[in-house]
């Protein structure tokens, strides 16, 4: 199995105790001759400089060391001419992943195999592959790792209590790395211990909560906080106790704030009980509804999460209103690698061109971390189809510099992982960053999303949420689709900075991709380039085809070593069979509603 | 909770052997003096005569001894009398329910709780619920119990090896109400048994068989067979021999002949992966093609199983053409009291006149055995919804004599179970016999059925097997709906005999309720009674929540004794929601499609 680093070793040897050891040991394994200098102030940024001889020296703090070793080591194994002196600081101090592993092993919208911390109930791993995990996400620069689901199901509040040695036992582990853990926890827990209410307001809840916290830093002094989903899809909260998100996520900040350690308080609130027949209530307007009015109330120690876009993660979605206007609270973005809406790891989408193009639209310093829903399980390779390990690798990339070149970032994955000859490098390449184009035109069209089977979110069902209590819909007819969001419609637009605001609203400068995201329009309406929309989805579904098919056929000729061509070959296999469905039955759908025929006669089923 | 016969005693003592000893220990508890004449030639029938001095005498074979004694228990409890001497003997020799229950304790489409019979992979039961089973199957009139679905999991392969002794002491306890059990058993288990095939040809296998009846028959003498299911929704089957199914099925008799055992034979075979972009290919025609060609090739102990309709126990089906056709072929017609598709024993459903429908269009002596999927579990009430008993009763009822009046057999389940004042008792005969004519209303319109939740069942979703690999689809575009079943479409009309065909083929003869199951027809289609088909079908989904409201203000004013009461209108809101979401969400499904306002101007969602 390849994974970036293995030309180096396919594991790194226990007893490495700081970041500067890891530092020291890689560099020895990848014959670079350097001095480390370690400079605490410096913190996570680093300096490469060499001297007259050719040797290197490296100046930063424990974590900068071990990020400057894996640039440089990086750097040679790629064989890029890094500008010396080079100096480099992230742009986020928090560079999060968020894992939803269950305890009983399972992994919420895991799609490479089970947990790698849990199984039956408890802390279960293998102290070799956390190394490896620690390596991987060292290189990337990642420092974050929430190890247990924001849906905090039985035993997982016991990390913080009797399984509290196994989290410092792992902490322990991912220390040389320079990655801090952090754990998800159950906004009700109190109750669980003879208080009669989880209310933030309430002495002796917010006694337990800081109880708690000087219990689990004493174990875990570095540990980075804690992340809290409540009144969210079920999850407790304090709306319980007529309190709103400020009381509740400023309670947890006060128990953490003499450790350093952050509330991470995520964002995800909205009705999930809809009635689809209501078409007043829009969920893409929830969080801000939740959250905007609350901007400047909460403590310096509260980092609310908010995803990306304000649904769930789909193909294309607008920048969260939330992320733009609360300039008065920490912010970080959510991100997902877990592929949960964009193929479930066996279709390939390369998710850096999306990112991109989120990050285009934050103005600078408007976040202060980011975060993503972790991609990774038990399987072999850790990330179930070889190639999503780009996801993981350009992430951290992103992370440390939004500023990255997509290209380059992801030449650097795969030139790490594979280094095929040139000619078939840059075939791979072109090809990855491709993907999400290609899996965005054969799914649910021009930025309507949700068209995928309902709760695996694998595969077409036009209406599967048609009807349903989320909030997702269409309401495609014969005539139209999509739901206007504008002023006119249901004011979601409203909520927008007014130069957004504007170029969203008008369905002739609205960008074509966004199109059916904010506008109802006919199957007959005009787009700029002259085609109807009932056409410009049958093209778009027809071409995402005919891409997946090409896609296939390069990848096939890329000279990928076993275990990875077995995987890819078998996952392409199972794409293909998926784009073909999502071509087929999209299209049909449109066409039994329009009675509109395809102007260049493909064919269309019944 | 009230059973039919709780009347009588909650429960049946321990220590009866014989069918005459329940007679014997039922007409005592219920006061009635009566002498039991035994005569073993007239197996299940019965005559019952009075003695000048009011005394009873009943004469009859050991199980006719008991039908009998419960017949003159029911009409004494019920004020009914009796016109003696009265004789009666059963129209099918084999009166079956085919539990679905799995060994790890649940039961497949099961809504009554978990299995009466297993429990953690093991058999576990309370003896006394078992005698209270054995009395209410008896008093019904039904005399074969198949205790393990068809879908035979791990580890209920075994109850023909090392669970053989559980088997047996099952079938102790039944035998006392002339209950015999049936074991549902897996094609491919001589492969676990050292054996590299399972070819009903070979005669290693052959030999297998043979020996297995021998032992299990050793262990249980009156076992009533083994019931298959063959080459079906993924189960193995003689196909993987290249094998047809009067080969598999005539193995399985050779080995249970001896013993006086029946080989069932299950008849549910189709391409459950079928491509919705087939035409060709319309699944109600597969049975047909896989059985009506070995008619006159199975042996005299092999019983076709044959559901009802050509699909899968939806509302409306026509008749299976197999249960019409195979004139030189022992027949059992399946129906289903389990309400997979008809509420899931939430909303009422009351079967029987559904199913004095089909036997109203099979001629007689056609079948020679009726079997019906299970509706029991181990809930208090055994069936979940309290009402959902009616089901068991009648279809005993009805197994017995189909000739039987459906108002009467309804009125002597309600007069056992509840005995409530004549005009409430009416009440609640009228409501139960109405509601199947109600859910249909509500549901899928005319014919078309399965516009259900995939997988599950409950609930409305239009096109959830639109795109799906389970060739059930109604193609709806915005002109037109439903499958052209006749001679000029799938030509599945062509397997019935001509007098039905003729009946069907024609949409202006075709019975309004059949219209969509064999006809693709215009919204605009005008209707026997002048209404347009769209307009029909806004009409019904509005009577039907229309009329489920005033079902649950007639139920309302009952008086049902707890926990009944309780449970009954619990179910019944449910009932409500159900009935309100089928009805607004096919009629906007319909409304999207078709554009056509209702003329009556009521509230159809956009």
């Amino acid at each position: 199995m390849s994974l970036w680093l293995n030309k180096l070793s396919a594991s790194v040897p226990a007893g490495l105790k700081q970041p500067a050891d890891t530092a020291r040991f890689e560099l020895d394994q990848a014959g670079l001759i350097a001095d480390l200098k370690e400079n605490p102030s410096m913190g996570d940024a680093y300096r490469i400089e060499q001297t007259a001889d050719g040797a290197f020296t490296l100046f930063g703090g424990q974590t900068g060391l071990l990020y400057g070793a894996y640039r440089l080591i990086t750097a040679t194994l790629c064989g890029e001419q890094l500008p010396l002196p080079y100096a480099s600081a992230p742009k986020y101090a928090l560079r999060m992943i968020n894992c939803w592993d269950n305890m009983d092993g399972s992994v919420e919208r895991g799609y490479a195999g089970q947990s790698l911390f849990f199984e039956d109930g408890r802390v279960m791993y293998s102290p070799e592959r956390m190394r490896t995990l620690g390596r991987l996400l060292a290189s990337a620069g990642l420092n974050v790792l929430c190890i247990n689901n924001v849906n905090v199901h039985e035993p997982a509040q016991r990390l913080l209590e009797d399984y509290l040695p196994d989290l410092a036992a792992l902490a322990d582990l991912f220390r040389p790395f320079g990655v801090r853990l952090m754990v998800s926890v159950d906004f009700s827990r109190p109750m669980c211990h003879g208080i009669p209410t989880a209310d933030p307001l309430d002495q002796a809840v917010r006694a337990w909560w800081k109880e708690t916290a000087a219990r689990v830093y004493a174990a875990v002094p570095d540990l980075a906080g804690f992340l809290v989903k409540a009144d969210s899809e079920g999850r407790p909260g304090p709306f319980t106790y007529g309190r709103n998100h400020a009381d509740g996520a400023n309670m947890l900040a006060e128990a953490l704030k003499p450790y350093g350690g952050y509330a991470v308080w995520r964002c995800f609130v909205y009705n999930c009980r809809q009635d689809w027949r209501d078409t007043k209530t829009d969920r893409p307007k929830a969080a801000w509804e939740h959250y905007a009015y609350l901007d400047g109330s909460f403590a310096d120690n509260v980092i609310l999460q908010v995803k990306h876009g304000p649904f769930d993660f789909q193909v294309r979605e607008p920048l969260s209103p939330l992320l733009l206007g609360m300039k008065k609270t920490k912010l970080a973005m959510e991100l997902q690698l877990a592929q949960e809406y964009t193929g479930h790891q066996i279709d390939l989408y390369t998710m850096i061109p999306m990112w991109k193009e989120l990050f285009g639209e934050l103005p600078a310093d408007n976040i202060m971390s980011v975060a993503a829903v972790s991609n990774l399980g038990n399987d072999e390779n850790y990330t179930g189809h070889p190639l999503a390990a780009v996801n993981l690798f350009t992430y951290g990339l992103l992370a440390w510099d939004p500023a990255v070149d997509p290209a380059e970032a992801v030449t650097r994955w795969a030139r790490l992982t594979y280094a095929f000859p040139p000619k078939q490098e840059q075939t791979l390449v072109s090809l990855l960053l491709k993907t999400r184009r290609v899996y965005e035109k054969y799914t649910a069209p021009l930025g309507i999303g949700w068209m995928v089977t309902p709760h695996d979110h694998y595969g077409p069902n036009p209406s599967g949420y048609e009807y349903d209590l989320w909030g997702t819909y269409h309401k495609a007819n014969r005539d139209a689709v999509g739901i206007d969001r504008t002023h006119a419609g249901t004011g979601y637009l409203d909520q927008y900075p007014e130069e957004i605001r504007i170029r969203y609203e008008n369905p002739e400068t609205c960008p074509d991709l966004y199109l059916l995201f904010f506008h109802r329009l006919p199957y007959t309406f005009r787009m700029k380039d002259g085609r109807t929309l009932i056409q410009r989805i049958y093209d778009d579904h027809f071409e995402g085809l005919e891409e997946t098919r090409a896609m296939a056929a390069a990848l096939s000729g890329l000279p990928f070593p076993e275990p990875d061509a077995s995987v890819i070959r078998g996952r392409m296999d199972r794409q293909l069979y998926n784009a073909r469905e999502w071509c087929d039955i999209i299209n049909t759908f449109f066409f039994r509603l329009s009675g509109i025929q395809d102007e260049k006669g493909r064919t269309i089923y019944e």
